[in-house]
């Protein structure tokens, strides 16, 4: 039986009889432009760049954003880290504290495997000891970040004493390796006002340095300092407080970040290349049409939903429950759409979009080129 | 590498070194229970049960709803259809309307492999057209059904004349075989109020027996009525227009559900059985913690998420990002509670949460006895 993702219809110029919808597009030049130009940024700073793996879940985008110049990949999630290890991908990071015997097996399994292995973070005590035992039982020596909170009041410690104190209990362990710090401030980065954004994570950015100075003094200098997302790059770069950065966002965008003024100078800096592909099912209400994606095919959180293509000047698209959406616009006149006729929609966020498909459909302009699995989803 | 769902724990009586989390959790005992009770109700009521398939997308939930006396299973996507009639789920409905020679074929070739086949459902005389060629070239006899909008305004027939232009359109085809009509009023199954949704539904099933009334006096009568929800299951059995009732929640039930007083005796009728386990990742904050389920384990569509057990008292559930939630609770004093830690969590609609999970992680009581696949998600 036929069930999409068809890889049969790779190279195919007739998208529209050959990939079944709701499909996941990606505009391969768009996405090669994006990992391109944050990869410049990087460069041009003197920063690493680490991009996170958490929203595409996926080792081929993995692959070629270290091709473009990416120094490694974080991963929020073991599942991912073992997806990417296992593809191949180098110098991987758990963004997440770690803790549990399981995990931890796995976590030194991923390490073994992974050529510049995995580095772990932690935020307490508790995570240093256990990851010490597990890492001593494999013989193994693994290289840990203090997570440290820089106002999102989620995970990390929240002061410069309780960070040192975390920094020696690693240094004591052989079978671990103080490496640095981990400064997250994810909160911030659909802050769309450039120099209110600016003036938030400047602000969080002196939180971690003093967070560093007090490893320093303490004789534990932070070899990587990683933290930043898309929204922050351009001031997480510009500053000195980040080895490297870690956006996630950047190959895809979307709607949350449609008004971010991301460079700084009024543009997103880079280009959303991800699309839902959608196709008309009912037309037998006026001004408006149904079409096959749903809450199953396009997340509810995030920005809003936006109709890039295919259907009438100012059209709005809204959840019509798990497997339908409407499309309807302010013109209630015949529209012309027949069902079978396809849609473009940008959703609200990239992250959740991906994790609700099995694969990317690669378009090249009007060709698909590729399909790439999304391999990392639903598991953890 | 482990990575979960692991069937090697499967017979464990520990899940907490078994499962990783976050997992998808099936207490079965409530899930028997909701499928016989449903059963019963359809029994007794002498009327036909065909569950839909489009929340669990599991074949084996299926599989136990037509041991239990479901005499069919309803599909909103073909992939859905296809993965039912592999696992050998016989008479099935496909409730969205479906157009397009590629989809056609995939839907015949169901139909070849289904015992008792698959019923399609239409809104348009293109649909009639495009499936009757299908069907013609494939040398088979497809079995439509006419999708009635009742009020939803998202897919079916406004008027009984074009239901009956349409029916007359079909009973022309003769690789086609006229079945009854679809009416399903999803927009009204959340009603929390008995007598409110009681009276939205007898309306919307008067426009229904309008249509049906007109079909008669055709000389089209409809052999099949199908429709309802979990919602509306004790007025629609109550009613005497369907023949057939669609309900798909019950077997899992969620907070979207929790006060709708689904019997009509102030009961929701059917029990939660479907729980988000998730376990604490950081504890540097007071009053709460952060666990490691965030809007890709838990959906934020629905009701309320709520905690159901391992949390301190009125504890409250917000996402925290992707992969992140925050339980608290109103006395920020130490809490006890540590890394590794487990809470149930039951979410705000079970249909897009079953969609984030490969897999139910099935338990009797505090026993993990299956692993069932969710076969049928991120593919249309």
């Amino acid at each position: 039986m036929a069930a999409a993702p068809n890889p049969a219809v790779i190279g195919s110029r007739d998208l529209r009889s050959g990939v079944t919808t709701p499909a996941l597009i990606l505009d391969l030049l768009a996405f090669d432009r994006n990992i391109t130009e944050m990869a410049r940024r990087a460069r041009e700073a003197d920063r690493g760049l680490r991009p996170h793996a958490k929203g595409p879940k996926c080792p081929e985008v993995a692959r070629r954003q270290i091709a473009a110049g990416a120094s490694g990949i974080a991963c929020a999630t073991l599942f991912e880290a073992e997806t990417m290890a296992a593809a191949g991908i180098p110098n991987l990071l758990l963004t997440s504290p770690v803790i549990g015997e399981a995990r931890l097996t796995r976590l030194i399994a991923v390490d073994a495997l992974c050529d510049g292995g995995i580095i772990a973070v932690i935020d307490h005590a508790e995570g240093i000891e256990q990851l010490a035992a597990a890492a001593t039982r494999a013989g193994r020596r693994i290289g840990v970040l203090i997570d440290v909170d820089v106002g999102q009041r989620r995970t990390g410690v929240n002061d410069p004493t309780t960070a040192v104190k975390l920094a020696r209990a690693i240094a004591r362990q052989r079978s671990l390796q103080f490496r640095g710090v981990q400064g997250y401030y994810g909160h911030l980065q659909g802050l769309q006002n450039f120099t209110e954004r600016q003036t938030a994570c400047q602000a969080a950015m002196a939180d971690l340095a003093r967070v560093i100075d007090a490893l320093r003094n303490a004789g534990l200098p932070p070899q990587i300092v990683t933290g930043g997302g898309t929204g922050s790059c351009a001031i997480d770069l510009d500053a000195n407080t980040f080895t490297e950065i870690q956006p996630g966002s950047y190959p895809f965008m979307d709607t949350a970040y449609a008004n971010v003024d991301v460079a700084g100078d009024g543009s997103t800096a880079f280009d959303v290349a991800l699309f839902v592909e959608t196709e008309v099912v009912s037309t037998n209400v006026a001004g408006q049409v149904t079409v096959n994606a749903g809450m199953k095919a396009i997340p509810t959180d995030g920005g809003p939903v936006c109709v890039a293509s295919g259907s009438p000047k100012d059209s709005v698209f809204r959840h019509a429950g798990d497997e339908f959406g409407i499309i309807s616009w302010p013109d209630a006149k015949a529209h012309g759409l027949r069902a079978g006729d396809r849609m473009r929609i940008v959703t609200g966020h990239c992250d959740t979009t991906c994790n609700l498909y099995a694969a990317l459909h690669v378009m090249k302009e009007d060709d698909l080129v590729d399909v790439w699995p999304i391999t990392a989803r639903g598991r953890w």
